[in-house]
């Protein structure tokens, strides 16, 4: 029987990263994956959608060449081409995985493992131990009862990603970073999209002025945004499916080709042996302390299958803390409020921190500063005047609370602030921080001087 | 006589942003311009670039459309349309200072203006006084007496932004910001150009592998690129120009129908009246003190005209630090040596501290890690593989001297490093710092792991 250092279950990008950070501090390790290399992530989650949509973006810039002193004919997309384009994104990543699993010579055990006690994993029939077994398996698409996922009409994201035929017309539900991302996608290609949110704004999780910008810039793009909506039942026994939604006005019937469940996820718990094992787990999630060590010693678990947010970035950082530990170095538990969040559909969306409603309902006296990009020379420029930078910061003792940016390019713009609340900037060291000009990231010092009342361009 | 507190003499970013804080803090301030509101930044300089720029970035997503699944017929630039894009952003701005000046109860004084001893400044035949005047008349294109401007074929970046007609041959002398912009969006529209530096690299501020990696891109894009070369005399007396060119193989005349001159800039201190009151100026440069004060009280001077980098930021921030001095405030003195530059071709260019080679020359024990794109998962799906990260740590202390970025969108990238070399950040931080995924922004984040021996996707 094979004897690793460390076996990690799952190489999505929780396991695949920590394989090679095992690796690089002297364990003999080994991944088992029961698919491809580098999880949902990059084959069915960050990087396909984001080879999708930059195929929408660029294809907004065809259908608006003339704002910018061209012209075209005939712009067109191709929805095979794009799709195979993703897929060739994803599939160069996954190869790129496993050339790095090779490089750290970590052993890849392909199929399905499953958890035994004694630190040993099974997969298929054999078995492997382990002086320690990491548990990265990661997360699904959440299935809601009155929403039974078929795959056909009814899907997934996984499903969103690869359609045969791109649909005329689709109905989102649920507006986290998964549902507008595809919204902004399909719309942007044409199909007709309506979203139905739950709750009574979209990207619920996001600051509100941030979930008001989107829904205008969404509405203004000719996506339907239904708020406090709730689809009760769908039909799929005609051509198409009918979803039947309630809100507040009454019952109304939607129809479309398809019905995109983008309602959250759900954790890969089941089947791979915790039972057996004894490990505790609390409804969705495997309970962790702060080094992710699990309730039976030699057991630990990372990434989605934990309480923490549920993301990529959290994953790989929970996984390098993790071996970081087992290696004996000294390692600082993370910082759950200090965990960027991104959602790529344009504008894009970044923040970190209390949103406005959060530090208020904690009582917190604060200073929020807001500088729109309508008011900055390179927004200008290059014709991304949506959106805005919104910052909040602690009125008293000056600390960082939370940064919330909607616009062009954010998504890079954000490391800023998490950078600066860690070294637990005050407000006065940003502002006086000499950012480029022209740049979209003069807003954000531009937030925090109108947070103090010295702000420049507005 | 109209009496002020302040005068500020130019409005460009230096003047019209030291007026408005001026106005802020409560004096009663005056600016006086003789031609534009927001000077050669908004009106020629980094603003209407930056528009072409845009045009130039999506003119190559149309020529490129199929490689994102797209289909375009016939994509064609419209010279005049894209210069009139970027007058009307330039316009646009220029107004939004009008508007800023008057919300500030700013009196711009219309004309020229030249300084008078006993604190006074004449415009046009009429007298202003004030307590304190602070000029900020920047800077201008540099000539070289082998390459005198006609304006016509030997022109300057102002011309260059507003040609009647497009050149379809263009030699670009100078190979900083200016240069390689200029360089990059006539290239891409058509115009076949060469760039002929006087170094040995072109952008020669740059760390050495910006500079390698810029020569490469450029190369690749159609840009013939000569170094270590002279333009020794221009003959424009035929139809286009022709210009004799020294390189270490001898001697080769080039034939275009426009040169640029970009060699840099030549501050505006002639005929102001610096002699009249007495103020000390070192070769090009106004002297001034860590708060803008001259020689002779009273007598401020930021911006182009003083020993910084000649950048619209710095002004705008030795502006402001100038004048808070004068409300009293506590003020640190600017750090030069944490002043970042940005160069908006493609790639694009930014920086911060540093180089490599300046590391080395100063004797320092560096670590020096950089991640190139081609490693990243975003740059894949935004097809953006071209360029890297590059950081620079002082071995013993761990501070971080130098980060220089090339590649999509890093000119927004780099405001994390000034803020985090502001507050003294360790790389250590900076790789706990957890950067979102899939962004542009981890390529840091991996960068600096690999300084230290840790990085995960290489």
């Amino acid at each position: 029987m094979s004897k690793y250092d460390i076996i990690v279950l799952g190489s999505g990008p929780g396991g695949y990263v920590t394989a090679i950070r095992a690796s690089q501090l002297g364990f003999k390790t080994a991944i088992v994956e029961k698919e491809n290399l580098g999880g949902v992530c990059l084959n069915w989650g960050c990087i396909p959608t984001k080879a999708l949509l930059k195929s929408a973006q660029v294809f907004e810039y065809l259908k608006h060449a003339e704002d910018y002193g061209l012209k075209v004919k005939d712009a067109e997309h191709d929805f095979d081409a794009v799709v195979k384009r993703s897929r060739g994104v994803a599939d160069g990543m996954s190869k790129g995985v496993q050339f790095l699993m090779k490089k750290n010579k970590i052993d890849v055990i392909e199929g399905y493992g499953t958890l035994k006690p004694g630190k040993k994993v099974e997969v298929d029939g054999t078995e492997y131990s382990a002086n320690n077994i990491i548990i990265a398996t990661g997360a699904r698409s959440r299935e809601l009862p009155s929403l039974p996922q078929d795959g056909e009409k009814v899907i997934g994201y996984r499903q969103a990603m690869t359609l045969k035929k791109q649909p005329k017309k689709m109905i989102v539900v649920g507006s986290g970073a998964i549902g507008v991302e595809f919204a902004y996608f399909y719309n942007s290609i044409g199909t007709e999209v309506t979203i139905v949110e739950y709750l009574p704004k979209i990207v619920p999780v996001e600051d509100d002025d941030v979930s008001k910008q989107l829904e205008r810039s969404f509405t203004k793009f000719g996506i339907k945004v239904m708020t406090s909506a709730e689809v009760t039942s769908v039909d799929t026994s005609g051509k198409g499916v009918k979803a039947t939604v309630k809100t507040s006005k009454g019952e109304e019937v939607l129809e479309a080709d398809i019905i995109l469940s983008a309602v959250g996820i759900k954790s890969n718990i089941e089947n791979i042996g915790l039972e057996d094992v004894g490990i505790v787990v609390d409804r969705d999630k495997i309970i962790v302390n702060d080094y992710y060590q699990t309730n039976i010693p030699g057991y630990y678990a990372i990434g989605d299958v934990t309480p923490g947010q549920a993301l990529a970035h959290v994953a790989s950082a929970e996984g390098i803390l993790c071996v970081e530990k087992l290696a004996g170095m000294h390692v600082e538990a993370i910082d759950y409020g200090n965990i960027p969040g991104c959602t790529y559909c344009s504008p894009e969306i970044a923040s970190v921190g209390l949103t406005e409603k959060q530090a208020k309902d904690k009582g917190l006296d604060i200073k929020v500063g807001k500088f729109p990009f309508s008011a900055s020379g390179k927004a200008s420029a290059g014709g991304n005047k949506e959106g805005f930078v919104k910052v909040i910061f602690d009125a008293k003792y000056g600390e960082w609370l939370g940064c919330h940016m909607i616009g062009a390019g954010v998504t890079d713009m954000i490391a800023e602030a998490v950078l600066g609340r860690k070294l637990e900037t005050t407000g006065h060291e940003v502002l006086k921080a000499i950012h480029p000009h022209p740049t979209m990231s003069e807003a954000v010092m531009e937030a925090v001087a109108a947070a103090y009342d010295e702000v420049i361009h507005l």
